[in-house]
């Protein structure tokens, strides 16, 4: 046990926060407190990002017109979907795949621009912005389970037509709608398994040893 | 307060591991037991994932000649990486960027292949695959930091010469060379803010309302 750990109800706790969120999309009445938004944008500014380059802006969205016309830029990209997915089309229809009207909360996460004068970690791989800007969202999702509400992201729009909606600058881009508040209940499990979507894997068969294909 | 929030001590716990995990580049002696390892592995793999397709692959690395390979790799790209910075190249060179020689454990974690099968929440936005892998990355940094292990996110390195140095198929991708195991102390803040090749901005910056710019 290394003397850095910390202790055992402390690691239970972070373990409880990993294993407890869900990607939710039913969403109960309530706000946020002001205060608990603040830590939880906190956490996620916390977040590792490659070369110390913060490439993460939160856009939150407080205007009701603004929210509806999320809302439908989200539900032309999901019929869009549905369509790409030929014979799983009905299938798709009938799940929930976002809270945008429901939730307390709605956050934009978007990639900023001027990127490209960021070499460090990023000559061969650009997309290390994307990676860090996801290392932000789980900080703030596992600190919201942690607070007891729920969030869902949302990647089912055009990036460039949420981009123009908000006014981004070229360079920027938006990679999540968070849908974020109180529930009455934590799906059990995922709710694509719950719902027949898709089986997980077990991470055995994810797991390698020394090279490919080879657990 | 929600009826679904963790207690006090576990909504601390869970603060504590966002505010101390640290990209660590020094590693000092010592093993991560078998069962650790398990945990943070379990822990990576209970992240979210866009349409539940779980993208990540883990490759343990045990051989020393592969991690030796693997050291080149990324000594290459670091090389390269110094040269394109032009004017910070000697103050890149002074950094040290990882510790892949030092650390108990190495791993490489990749995109899978045949991904494109995989359409929900990616239409659009076909990185979002990455951005879960990231999610489970993240998850494993925040167990690790609990189990008082230190972890290193690199990615200099050239993802082909990687993915054939582990015969990884078509389509595979590597994204992260992981440095795990037991460290003397956490840098008490970003090591590269400690060293001043950065300055964080604050999130007041990062966070606007309603539209970008508008804080």
């Amino acid at each position: 046990m290394s003397e850095h750990a910390f202790t055992p109800a402390e690691r239970a706790a972070v373990y409880r926060a990993i294993a407890e969120r869900r990607d939710m999309r039913h969403f109960a009445a309530g706000q946020v407190a002001p205060q608990v938004l603040a830590r939880l944008l906190g956490a996620a500014h916390q977040a590792p990002s490659v070369g110390m380059m913060q490439p993460w802006r939160f856009i939150r969205i407080g205007k009701a017109d603004l929210r509806e016309a999320i809302a439908t830029l989200v539900e032309d990209e999901r019929q869009r979907t549905a369509e790409a997915l030929g014979e799983r089309r009905d299938q798709f229809m009938r799940l929930k795949v976002e809270g945008i009207r429901d939730c307390a909360e709605l956050l934009v996460v978007a990639l900023g621009d001027a990127r490209e004068q960021h070499i460090f970690g990023r000559r061969t791989l650009p997309e290390m912005d994307l990676a860090s800007v996801a290392c932000a969202i789980q900080n703030l999702w596992l600190a919201a389970r942690a607070e007891g509400l729920g969030m869902g992201w949302v990647s089912l729009f055009d990036p460039a037509a949420l981009a123009a909606l908000l006014g981004m600058p070229d360079g920027a881009k938006p990679v999540a709608v968070l849908c974020l508040g109180p529930v009455n209940e934590f799906y059990p499990e995922p709710m694509l398994e719950r719902e027949g979507w898709a089986q997980a894997r077990p991470l055995a068969e994810l797991l390698f040893e020394d090279g490919w294909g080879a657990p």
